[in-house]
């Protein structure tokens, strides 16, 4: 199944999502519907919503709490991406000014908390205790995984294992969520809600992965944001690891040079790249992500054959297959 | 009764919350219990866990519920406190240097949506659904109190009423929710619940008002950050809009010049201190603040006489007459 037919099958609800996320942002607080719409607007993939949707869909669940849950995962991702974009000092984000850039620090952070807030007071409403304990689980995680991403800035010593365990936390225990909420919501058997979680936490690795990978290779202007950003930042990822292990002395010690200093000119970059290239560092971390993914699917061979199970599937693969 | 007889009356249940928030900020991410613990080591009042005890035992509730509580409170006003001093840049907070000053503002924002996060899993784990309901609409409403005050940064045409608003949310609504809690744990009936938590909003303006008041009044040594901080930062307090509603031409120009630019050096503070004293813009937003904790106390004329219902007056006293 294409991703394009996935859209499809859920589309009514998807609108339902845009509306309930409008909805759930008004506040006689003008600035922050502004900036809460402002970033939805700015074209999210809105892939956690249709993980919520389709998981639930799975589990056969076709009730309305499926439109409640999509939009408390939106918010808690929205909510990350506005600290996040002040914690990296980010000026654009898919291809448009960042908030923070737009309206301050002071504001993103501010309106990340409204909508943290919001997300708990729509499951305090909504939700079962499962759902909010799954949840709330996932974001003392994510928190913990940015804190330790902040705390190995610029550690060149970084291992694989320890990178795993950050994107883990900081991206895939929300996306393993979204999937579980899905079966809670089903009423699925624990087996069918931890095998959605696994395929979840597989997926959200993948995510990541791709997203460090897309970070050196992708297209500017498709990715919306420069290329190389992560290095100039001091981010120590995946490509970079394998770069680094591998490489030879002087090149090494020209990355713990260049490394977080933010002065990567286009001659840099492309020096980077080619070793990049050379040494398969780009190729070999997608090479894992591409494992998760298939690993991540074949956590769903547990699941009768159905539609929405091919729509699962297919998620899978746009996200291995993504180039921004 | 005496504060000090209050924290005696309660001091195991007191010991007991500090030992449970240094449970609950263990992580094996070492900045997490650091950066948590430094917060809670440079003397934090404890306001919201006093409220939160004495209120439950007022309603005759003994059981172990009030210390988890009061972990969970505290949790989200420290998360409040680390972005907060991110949000007005300050270096300086009870006299110590602020985790930002110390950890920088990415840590503090991060560390901060791990204690909302902590508080959120422990009230999934630990919380009846009508204070996760009471606690999450309360988050809501400091992040609009928040995003409120950052909006009329500079603006001296604030009113009173919008000043009142703004406290309300920021500052009011958790202590009202502390309150509330007490009453929801003992299982009171609606007319006691309703009284708590109109307690604890008056309570909290009146807490916020001398707040403000102690930022142009206090003893710097004791205060703990510089006097006349609010006015460097470009916070309109309502002992500015009283001063600025009253004085003459030439002195609101003054205002208007330095207000947020934080060029008050000491002659231009004592200059803006003779004009608070000439135009009693401090005694009167004292006066509103005695009347706000006047008719807390009213509040609580429904509970039978006891040893905590003494006790909660004896808070309600203390909040009034502090000078730090």
């Amino acid at each position: 199944m294409q991703f394009q037919k996935v859209l499809e099958i859920i589309s009514e609800d998807l609108q339902d999502v845009e509306a309930a996320l409008k909805d759930n942002t008004c506040s006689d607080v003008a600035l922050i519907p502004l900036i809460s719409n402002y970033l939805s607007g700015t074209g999210g993939k809105r892939i956690r919503p249709i993980l919520v949707l389709i998981s639930s869909k799975l589990c056969n669940y076709h009730g309305e709490k499926g439109i409640v849950h999509s939009c408390i995962v939106e918010f808690i991702h929205t909510a990350t991406l506005l600290h996040d974009d002040v914690v990296d000092g980010s000026d654009l984000r898919r291809g448009h000014p960042s908030a923070n850039a737009k309206w301050g620090n002071e504001a993103s952070i501010l309106v990340g908390d409204f909508l943290f807030s919001k997300s708990f007071t729509l499951m305090a409403n909504h939700s079962d205790i499962r759902i909010m304990r799954s949840l709330s689980r996932a974001c003392l995680r994510m928190a913990e995984g940015e804190v330790m991403q902040l705390a190995s800035h610029c550690n060149l010593a970084s291992s694989e294992s320890h990178y795993l365990e950050v994107i883990k936390r900081k991206t895939a225990a929300l996306i393993s969520s979204c999937c579980q909420i899905g079966a809670i919501l089903g009423g699925a058997p624990p087996e069918q809600e931890e095998a959605l979680a696994d395929f979840g936490l597989r997926l959200g690795v993948a995510f990541q992965l791709v997203d460090d990978v897309l970070d050196y290779s992708a297209k500017e202007v498709r990715l919306g944001k420069p290329i190389g950003k992560d290095f100039n930042e001091g981010k120590v990822t995946l490509p970079l690891i394998y770069l680094y292990n591998r490489c030879r002395e002087e090149e090494r010690a020209w990355i713990g040079q260049h490394l977080g200093a933010g002065d990567l000119g286009l001659k840099e970059l492309d020096q980077l790249l080619g070793w990049m290239k050379s040494y398969c560092a780009l190729e070999r971390a997608m090479e894992l992500a591409r494992a998760q993914i298939a690993q991540a699917k074949e956590r769903l061979s547990i699941f009768e054959d159905s539609l929405y199970l091919e729509a699962l599937r297919s998620v899978a693969d746009y996200i291995g297959d993504r180039d921004y």
